[in-house]
């Protein structure tokens, strides 16, 4: 272990819209604050769950300004400097710089194809480009490549990176890279994505998580850190347990797939128990209604996250709009 | 066939970089036209194969504003508006409507996963925002997603897409596309990409093509296109040999591949003929060099594109630059 | 061209069954006898579809049997011998030989994964096994690897093949390799199985195809194998616009995917037409039925293969058997 | 936890070959005893470790009856029933239910593409032709289909499984199905098969591991699973690194990929520890060699495997016949 101050529990932060789909500024100071209050370590913005994909740059710099501002020092900021290629990411890491957050987060290098040298030269070259510290973000299922452990520890050893935020799946993979991390002096710190198998990433020697599911019950996750730090692990597991059925809110629904899917049940999970105020998805995804909202709270209160007869919160806007003059989207 | 003003072949502009990596306007102007004296019906910029995923917004449109400057109005301009998701997607349409280009080309939304319902959404979403022709560019190699031919021919008829540039590699999906286009009157213009069985795609009833090795030898294409107009098939397939075998140049690269590899060919070709002056590459990817160059001009002097006693040319610029103070790239 | 009995039209059979999911060696010799008299050049068993992943090797060798004295010489018959790995296939050329085929039709290895230098050896192993003339089936939607058509021109100079049937959908690396063979001295017969753009193909220097549609409308396939030889490509492609639309059959399936759509339309439309007696399916796929039917009857009409007002045959079968005792089948 | 007999550790045991490729019953018999001396729980034959898709029908059950002789009883042995559709593996299945075998194991139906209502009637049938406990093996990377954990745990349910070997690589997944099973009342015996995270797998309530590598060293998942049992995750968690650190052996090899490098590692290991007399691979696969074999023997010395003093053994035989008169294998 390290005394880096990335550590611990990172959530990703998802981002509340109003009706009529802007940024609600009301809604992301309750839920920051609510995940600082339940002892998280810090938090990630710009992350896939953040929405970076679907933010114009004026969107993502507007959520950036004010979200830094809400977290005002109280644990460090990881900000997603997303882009397709190399010079595209510095692009992102100039200008998130500026805003003051006190890490990077950037991908393999996506849309162009290119192999593991691009890779390598694309680290690199970001790291030429900027002083903040950088994570790699590990996310095949995204960027449709998978980082290599050696290549990452390499890039460790060498000071371009100083972590790696691992989303892979790819738990084999996210074990060699503990090993042989901890075999180069613990150059990077490790983080893992993977909500659903925490206690066996930490068993495994992570040095945190980056779960999105803490969104919704920040305050399990933080007690299963700690737990894992007293080496308590039949309580992480236990925790784990809890969480793992809690992510059955993604594993519901049926009008779509992906991100709808995905982020949309944490959304839709979020308005339910009252700390969002909608459930609703930037263009082109459509909000969750009927059925899979019904899923959604049965799951949450079978977890204990809503009251037993508490009523199902109705919208009272449109899931799915269309411009004006728009053919109906069938 | 329609009167639409994208038909024919009309290339993606491959762009040239000087020995310092920086736009090479004088070798920009040779290359368009080099296409346009040779008969090409049209120029597509901030393709795949024009960088675009490796410019900044101030490259791209430093890029789309000389290049329109030279084209001047000789040749209809297409180009790409290439980003993530939607509402990216709107803004980059914005950002070069103000150019005064003829079209706007988007591929599906890429990074956040979706399923057909965003993707049907998404060109819905873009038409709202632009009155310029759109076409769709269906490239799964780079977004991972097929268009659907009959999902698109829908929105051939309500008026969301005029064209289609399909890249996709699935030519069977593309004689649905021609038929069920035809069977709808026409709405869209249906573009080839796919540069070496362009023949096969005319024969089933392609508009037009958009092959990237038209950059090298563009009066074969358009040739091509005019015996197809013509019904000599028999000079269509002949031709198409002729470029099938030229396109050798992009599978004999070893020291990379992808982009590096396929662009990096053509820029390499582009160069050792005296179109362009370098074959340099954008970060991260690294020019090609020794033997990969040596097989390239083979396959040209096969093709009779290069004299059969012409030296190769030699570089005179690193070929795979890195910052100063950067640990080499292994 | 050569002189190998090994081109033109060389339709995959598809198998009949009865209501009790048995062979049916009458519609069988029915359809069979349909092809050869509509004037095919070969015919195809055990392809995939000719159900072989489906067959024990009792079954396998029942149906060739029956199909080789059905055939009775009139054409070339080839046959598959699709197993995992090398000594299975090779056991499973051995058996075919003695039932007196013309020649042998192997897949790459599957299931264990390998690398290239592992698929080269295995067609060169299976060579060194048996004497009959030897095709490569590039099949990757089944098989997971492409084959390179460098390494099968290289195979096809060393004597080990004899022909590939291509069935890859990678039109590019089609075209590749008919010019590849055509630079060696044509020592393979390439044939497509692409059914949909068979006049691509033939345009390209195909020596002949190998179309599943075939069973359905040989007629069409023939004449326009003759046309392409004649040079008609106008009537070429006529004839494979109709074969592209009356393929929609596939395209209707709704209840389910893959073979038992592709495979399952098929016999589908035979049954229809009157050809088989049934749609039955092997285990563990169901027949179609409903409205898959009605719209297969639909493509049928439209193509001129069933008089419009032919009424839709209702089936007397159980689709979707199960055994005594299972629990039934959601 | 449930009284099955199948639990604990249940390696799959890798097939040694002599210098002619000829299976190696001496060499067999020494590893299966110092597997079963170790404290093993269980032993799998056939499955893809075992060389099932290498091996004709002959071969298969040769090994399996030599096999079953020498474990004598002494442990609960499970087969592999692996081909490619619904009646060909109950083929196997009657076959293997001769020889006296405990368990089955089948994967997903492969070759043929379908969806997942094939691959549940697939099971369904199957249990309607054999009486003995049935397990699922979960192989996305060799059969294409990942198997559901809510369809698994209601074939548990419905009495068709009796267990899941589950090697998909598929951690979340995984969980799910632990968690899932656990609240059906455990139907299933739930086995990993991803030696490199048992750990993990523990710690989320599998019931045992089916692990390669134990082949090499079984003692340490024996005293693994004992620690598991005894709830000392420290100690399961040191273990599993030695683990991991050893299946290192699998990273090093440069000659090719896939199988050749996994399971030829294995064997290249057992061979240089003394239990395999070659490391002979079956055709297509060439045997290691050179630096690979160092690179492996390295990873034994650091592991203690081996004495760091040992030499390394070296190879009498050809690693890569050709027959003769075949051309030679590049």
């Amino acid at each position: 272990m390290t005394d880096s101050p990335f550590r611990g529990v990172i959530p990703p932060v998802v981002i509340p819209l109003t009706e009529k789909r802007q940024l609600d500024l009301e809604a992301l100071e309750r839920s920051i604050n609510r995940m600082i209050d339940a002892g998280v370590d810090g938090l990630f913005f710009l992350g896939s769950s953040g929405e970076v994909a679907f933010l114009t740059d004026a969107q993502r710099y507007h959520v950036l300004q004010e979200a830094i501002a809400m977290v005002h020092g109280r644990v460090p900021v990881l900000t997603g400097i997303i882009d397709m290629e190399t010079m595209r990411v510095v692009d992102q890491a100039k200008r998130a710089t500026g805003y003051g957050v006190d890490a990077l987060v950037a991908t393999a290098p996506f849309y162009a194809l290119g192999g593991p040298k691009e890779v390598e030269r694309h680290f690199r070259a970001i790291r030429e480009h900027t002083d903040l510290p950088l994570f790699a973000y590990d996310l095949p299922a995204c960027v449709h490549t998978k980082l290599d452990p050696t290549m990452l520890v390499r890039l460790g050893e060498d000071g371009v990176l100083q972590g790696v935020k691992d989303s892979s799946g790819d738990d084999v993979s996210f074990r060699w890279l503990c090993l042989q991390n901890e075999d180069a002096g613990h150059p990077l710190q490790v983080l893992t994505g993977h909500e659903v198998v925490v206690d066996g990433a930490y068993l495994g020697g992570a040095d945190g998580s980056v779960p999105g599911l803490a969104n919704i019950d920040p305050a399990s996750y933080v007690e299963q850190w700690r737990a894992a730090q007293a080496g308590d692990w039949e309580r992480v597991r236990e925790i784990q347990n809890h969480l793992a059925r809690l992510m059955y809110v993604t594993r519901e629904v049926k009008a779509t797939v992906g991100f709808g899917a995905g982020v949309g049940a944490f959304k839709t999970a979020l308005w339910q128990m009252g700390v969002f105020n909608t459930n609703q998805m930037r263009e082109p995804v459509c909000a969750l209604e009927g059925e899979d909202v019904e899923q959604i709270v049965a799951v949450l209160k079978r977890a204990g996250l809503m009251d037993a007869d508490a009523p199902i919160r109705q919208a009272h806007w449109d899931a799915c709009p269309v411009s004006p003059g728009a053919p109906a989207c069938k």
